[in-house]
């Protein structure tokens, strides 16, 4: 049982953590913390925090649990801000999408109360933000990777493995270097592609407007992520450079072959190319058991 | 009111116009034509055909619009087959992806026919295929179009643009050159880039699995057009290699800036193309009335 948790940020992410945790009976008091008034009126009313307040120091005092769940950017600045106001016993989280960058800052910032700190990122999101799209069930079946140092209290990566398992999501450990390698793969790339993609096309006008009007379903799915946030996308494009530089040079080569095939007109290769990657689309999709 | 309609492969695209067309009252009689006698049955057991042939030349005998429906690569064999066997005064026009190449099929191949095909291309489809996933409403607010040349008599241009506009598609003309650079733009080089990002990704394992694992919901929309048919994509590719290849090309130096912008570490150069990919995709989503 949480006896106060502090949500540093209430949105989808953290918003719905303590929706969760609240639905099971796994909290007793949440109180919220943000910079938008109506967005934290709103959680206290929909019943996500009891109390809510502008102040990270204040949010935090005699809280147990502390998860800081803002922007990538932000991040630093509130460990600063919440650091001299911990409990010694207090544990803290977030939800960041790199890992390395944040682990490094916090070190600077919590000093002595690092090893209370665990390093985590749920995989999930929607379309929708801010409170309002709080869902109890967001995490359920979902994961979250936890990643945790060499300094990390085993007792408080405990603490926030039973509070993530809690909310129905699948709980995996992993190095911090490697995670960042992951998600690059998996989620940075597809949306540097995207955004890449979006802008590749804009200029091209055919005197009718735009090319993108003859568009069909594909193209909307495709680039759907170029709809994300962009100040989001820079800060996590800085925070996880060299990991996403590399992944960005490796897809350069596999694109140049394909090109090279299709310039050359070399049927064989791109069948062969096409066919591996729907094989391994196709084998991933029937794990995950999603359509 | 068309007397007769061949269909030549009786698939969604196919199978959906001959249902179109049948809801309205508007085709007397519809023959369908394909290897598959399973399909083939199939639609005559919902309706959407009267009867079936295997033989080409067989379907189109005593057919006033004749709708080759087939892939790409199979178009031109269809053409050849049917020639001998059209009547003077049917028209013919086709489905493919791309336009160049298979007018310069059909003009040889049809010879002093040629001025009755109309070139045409409606911008739908789905994710199953067959005559099972017809639905007379596949066309509805879709786009079709069609690439008339020099020589295409208004009159079949009229006709089969009446077909269509029965349906409910937008019907638009176009030059084939341009088609086929709309198309490589909006459909065939994000399908190159799906493909190569899952065979980008492919090799990387991280010892417990595919990383592929580690993948949300993003991810899965983005390759969604790379479990579409391989041999397909390869046909497309290689029919219209010159401007995809110049499309490819372009891609790549725009994808090279932003990986450049994130060596250097440049986030408001990253903002600024992220920015502006947004606004680009959101205006075109304005438009296109659709989520």
């Amino acid at each position: 049982m949480i006896q106060r948790l502090a949500v540093i940020g209430v949105g989808l992410i953290g918003g719905s953590l303590a929706a969760a945790l609240r639905r099971r009976g796994l909290v007793r008091e949440v109180v919220g913390c943000g910079r938008d008034a109506r967005n934290l009126e709103q959680g206290v009313t929909m019943g996500v925090l009891d109390s809510y307040t502008h102040d990270p120091a204040e949010a935090v005092a005699g809280a147990d649990m502390v998860v800081v769940a803002v922007t990538l950017g932000a991040t630093r600045g509130i460990l600063e801000l919440i650091a001299p106001a911990l409990d010694a016993s207090s544990i803290v989280t977030d939800a960041g999408s790199t890992k390395v960058g944040i682990i490094a800052d916090a070190r600077l910032a919590l000093g002595a109360h690092f090893p209370r700190f665990v390093p985590g990122h749920p995989i999930a999101g929607g379309e929708r933000s801010g409170v309002e799209a709080s869902n109890p069930e967001l995490y359920e079946r979902h994961r979250v990777i936890l990643t945790p140092v060499a300094e990390t209290a085993p007792a408080a990566l405990a603490a926030v493995r039973d509070m993530w398992e809690a909310t129905g999501a699948e709980v995996v450990d992993m190095a911090p270097a490697h995670h960042d390698e992951v998600l690059a793969a998996t989620s940075h790339l597809p949306h540097m592609l995207a955004y890449a993609l979006v802008d590749c096309l804009a200029g091209l006008e055919d005197g009718r407007g735009s090319i993108l009007d003859y568009a069909a379903g594909g193209f909307r799915d495709f680039t759907r992520i170029a709809s994300s946030n962009p100040a989001m996308w820079r800060d996590i494009a800085l925070q996880n450079r060299a990991p996403l530089e590399a992944l960005c040079a490796r897809f350069e080569a596999t694109f140049n072959d394909l090109r090279q095939a299709i310039a050359r007109g070399d049927g064989a290769a791109m069948e062969a190319m096409f066919t591996h990657a729907k094989q391994v689309r196709d084998a991933y999709l029937r794990r995950s058991g999603k359509p």
